[in-house]
């Protein structure tokens, strides 16, 4: 049964079982702990390794009206598994109940339907193989056939974990770099030895660890625009703004973008220079219930869609890196409100080196990523998509490429079947090698 | 033919009999007409049992360029019903096409192709019917098995017919409530006794009119939030902002928003504190074209959808009220642009209590209705939706209810055949029935 | 294989091959050359005739990452073909794809795959037949069975050539009308004799225009409003703003919008009282990258969608044109947005004459065209949809109208084997002649 799962045609089957299912994996966004990776971390029990840190779980428990004690309280690891086995039959359609049944048939081999009464039982199991050596989180990495992990690391991060790990990279998470405020200044400073008084010596700084990331083979940046994002064209006061805020002076709403804006021009430019990928994720609305934020902290797992972003801001932000001295870098744009799609896709159109990402976020499920193929497909073109990427904290979620690649195939068997895509195994072989490793492949070389 | 209306697999069939056909009704938001329900009305014809009153129909026959005089002007009850039976077959993919083949066939047991040539036949076969006690409103009413049917009223309305009969209940209408005029306050003043000569008097009159409510059975509230709806903090000037208001004084566009910002605030936690569920219905245009104003009335089927909410705005209102005394109600959130859907699914996340009901107005149809399951599903937790309700004038309308849940069936046999949902009937049996009626049953326990 | 294409069901096969596949083309929106129609024109190659000027297929090759030389550059026409040819399988699941093979089977009778391999091979077979008598524009032209083409023309055009050919008439396109420049003012004042120097004589001016396009069999118009678009209700000033104008004055936004607000109402009235068609192309954002604009010029197919529109603003002129003294015209409103689709649909019933057009420009493929049926047959009345138009430059996309007649029975057979749309051939052959010509027929009579 779950060999033919998302596979409905036997093209599906045969494009996934010849060529999609076997391709190393390029991970090129993801939050996985290096840390717990490059110390060879082992997990206490399967709440530990599964569920205290996910907040897709967390935030599902609570929609099903489960007690905060039962999710980020002081419950026991046990308890909080067996709330969450409770919960799970619910799911049905969401991607947590495939994810889930997934993770544990590929990580454990455990099939065990999960449900209240069988809670127990896969507690046990999981638990007891997890304090074996096989299950250590480097062990449980190097199952999966990885060429290319980029997990997130901020400008003041000390890479030196990911040295020892041939396949893992950093990716530059680079939102403080265009929000700079005096301490985060400060560290800068002192992390590079640079005296940071004006634009110019924080750009001298930001380039000095540029290079350290280049060292540690970075090839990606990423920046959040999240919901409300605008954009200014230089206007030649950002230097004057830069020290107003260096000297702790409170900038208003329209400094702060034509900060921001001019920080995003430099840093573009410097990621064309170094041949990386921009990586855009726009269009969260972070700040939703204080009350959650204070139960469960910042990233807990209840960010909702923004509204469509502004066209003309994104338009004119495009625009003037290519018209700027390094040109456009690569970008791959991410949205997280999915009846901005057909927008973004055409985006590819208007600017070259742009492209639309995957699915982002709470848009990373079937509904969403055939969505996604639906309307890149129609509005861009399909074969230049650069696939999945699991942007998770969890090595579990490798598995999520699976997942994407069964959904693809099945997604284009399906398309051939009914006669709108061509039913040619050599020609659909091409594509399906494309979008699972080729395109992704190439931002790396 | 009938048995397996949008019932194409054997799945579907199985849910659909073994458990969805007879659950009992819950009807939590709809404007049926007490007074007929309690004078056990009887109607002269089908066009005014079906027609007259129907804006969706109204507004099909415009469309289809029928003159007014034969819709909302002095034509006769028949001229009338053979106009919308001319148009009826160009409406093939409207919901208009399924709701009267299945109203008369469940009421009337017609059959007959409704059509310019059977117009006439229909006619008199229904008005037959209509002339025998046995289609009386209440013996209509009576037909379904209704456990709980919520009609709105307004604070004024005098609600001892909702006390005739045992499966009603009043749902609060609030528009009034949150842009209060003098001479709504006067009634309201009237109506209580209560002297009302700053906020505090208005919200001990408005507290005095819940309790009647509650007396009444009410369990649920409804605030439009139309196109352009933004909320603002609390800044502690919203009595002053009233008293000018009572005193004829004409606000400007902030102090209103002030104003019914801060009443909602209040009713909201009124409503949390009496465990009521507060019904938000955002994003309708309501006024578009003045010419069918005049010739229809406010409300005669030409609204449109307005433009996407503001979604600062909307959380930062649930935000607020969270943080109140009372803490959130329950709230189901309502919108009539489709393409806010996954917006307003996620939210669910975002605020312990909120979360998305079924397809409103325009989008309630199959497309709307199953688009709706699709982006609830992978965004929010399908086991938590609370089903339909009817939101219609017409006892006709309680059919919706067979509609949704054949509707709902089929869509899940899909899915299960598909393999995207469990081909497990014991788990999809308690999914249908926790969406077709528990969920909902327990917002009125 | 082909004849079958999109009919998957019996019902579709039927549909197309009784009705739809030999009713006389309308084609009421399109950019067709007709200087090259009256000279009948000769092409030198398939490049010319099919690549040069088609910004969709520049757009595809620079997504492609085709170095801008082969595209719009100085490469020859040989090597831009095979450039083409190239990246066309990339293409899958883009109408390109199956544009592209339809046309080349339609006109040339080539079923040759196209991909790098064989684009020697039907450059010469392609080039040979162009040499010919039968591959004249008027010969292409005249294969296709059009009862009614519109090709755009503005204001000042010179309009003898569309007197040459008897299915040909302007189309209005009124871009500049609505906002006017002193120099074309002064043009518009030479080719009528009309002395401009206030509102009323440029009113006068436009009338003796309008009257020579009716002349012309003229029965549409068309204005883009593009990303941003406002309109502000008359403030009685537009006659001071228009002299200003005049007088080479830069005017304000607000001065601007006021203007073109005003100039679109003189507009519709015109419309209305000539039995015109009033089309809006809404929501393009057309600016993007300079570079591209200037390497491939204004029209160079980088355009990308807009922002949802203002629905305020779309209903607020919608109203005042209403109330004017003519009423309104007909109008067909397109969307490039589609999140959009259900605000348009709806407006068909908040306006009488108003109806929503067929998927335009970006959204012209199957997933935007079927996305449309889904939206259109929902929220409006399916019988009252006037089907496709090509709105190409090129006399090969003249056979999108079969794609469009393929896809849309094939649709409709879909619907009817799932016992969504009646399972009638009588009714739904009502439908298919209704949409594919009775409609559009209506607007020319």
């Amino acid at each position: 049964m779950y060999n033919q799962f998302l596979l409905s045609t036997s093209m599906a089957e045969r494009l996934y079982y010849t060529i999609a299912a076997d391709l190393p994996l390029i991970d090129y966004h993801n939050h996985l702990s290096v840390k717990d990776l490059a110390e060879d971390r082992m997990y206490k029990n399967i709440s530990e390794a599964w569920l205290l840190n996910d907040p897709y779980k967390h935030r599902a428990m609570r929609i099903c009206g489960i007690d905060e004690n039962l999710i980020t309280g002081n419950a026991s690891d046990r308890e909080k598994f067996n709330a969450w086995c409770e919960i799970y039959p619910k799911l049905i359609g969401n991607p947590l109940y495939d994810w889930s049944r997934l993770e544990l048939k590929k990580i454990f081999k455990i099939q065990t339907p999960i449900c209240k009464n069988n809670s127990e039982l896969i507690w046990s199991e999981a638990n007891e193989m997890l304090q074996t050596k096989a299950f250590s989180s480097l062990r449980i990495y190097n199952r999966f056939s990885i060429k290319y992990a980029a997990p997130c690391a901020s400008i003041l991060d000390n890479l030196s974990a990911f040295f020892s790990i041939q396949s893992l990279a950093p990716s530059l998470r680079g939102d403080d770099l265009i929000t700079p405020s005096p301490s985060f200044i400060k560290k800068l400073s002192a992390l590079t030895g640079i005296e940071i008084n004006d634009l110019e010596s924080f750009q001298s700084a930001v380039i000095h660890r540029l290079n350290a990331f280049q060292e540690a083979n970075c090839r990606f940046s990423d920046h959040a625009l999240d919901n409300g994002f605008r954009y200014q064209k230089d206007d030649g006061r950002s230097d004057e703004r830069f020290k107003r805020m260096l000297s702790d002076e409170v900038l208003s709403v329209s400094d702060k973008i034509q900060l921001s804006s001019a920080l995003l021009r430099f840093l573009a430019g410097q990621y064309a220079q170094r041949n990386w990928t921009m990586q855009l994720h726009i269009g969260a609305q972070r700040y939703t219930s204080t009350k959650l934020r204070n139960a469960a902290g910042g990233a807990g797992g209840f960010a909702c869609i923004g509204n469509s972003v502004n066209i003309e801001s994104l338009v004119q932000m495009l625009d003037d890196i290519e018209l700027g001295r390094e040109g456009l870098p690569r970008i791959i744009l991410y949205t997280l409100n999915p009846s901005d799609n057909a927008m973004f896709s055409v985006l590819s159109g208007s600017f070259r080196g742009v492209m639309q990402g995957p699915a982002w976020w709470w848009c990373d499920h079937l509904q969403g990523m055939r969505e996604m193929l639906d309307i890149f497909s129609s509005y861009s073109v399909l074969g230049t998509f650069v696939g999945m990427t699991t942007d998770s904290r969890s090595l579990f979620s490798l598995s999520r490429h699976d997942y994407f690649r069964r959904m693809l195939c099945g997604w284009i068997g399906q398309k051939s079947e009914l006669g709108e895509f061509p039913n040619d195994f050599e020609i659909l072989c091409e594509l399906v090698r494309a979008i699972c490793y080729e395109n992704a492949n190439r931002l790396i070389e």
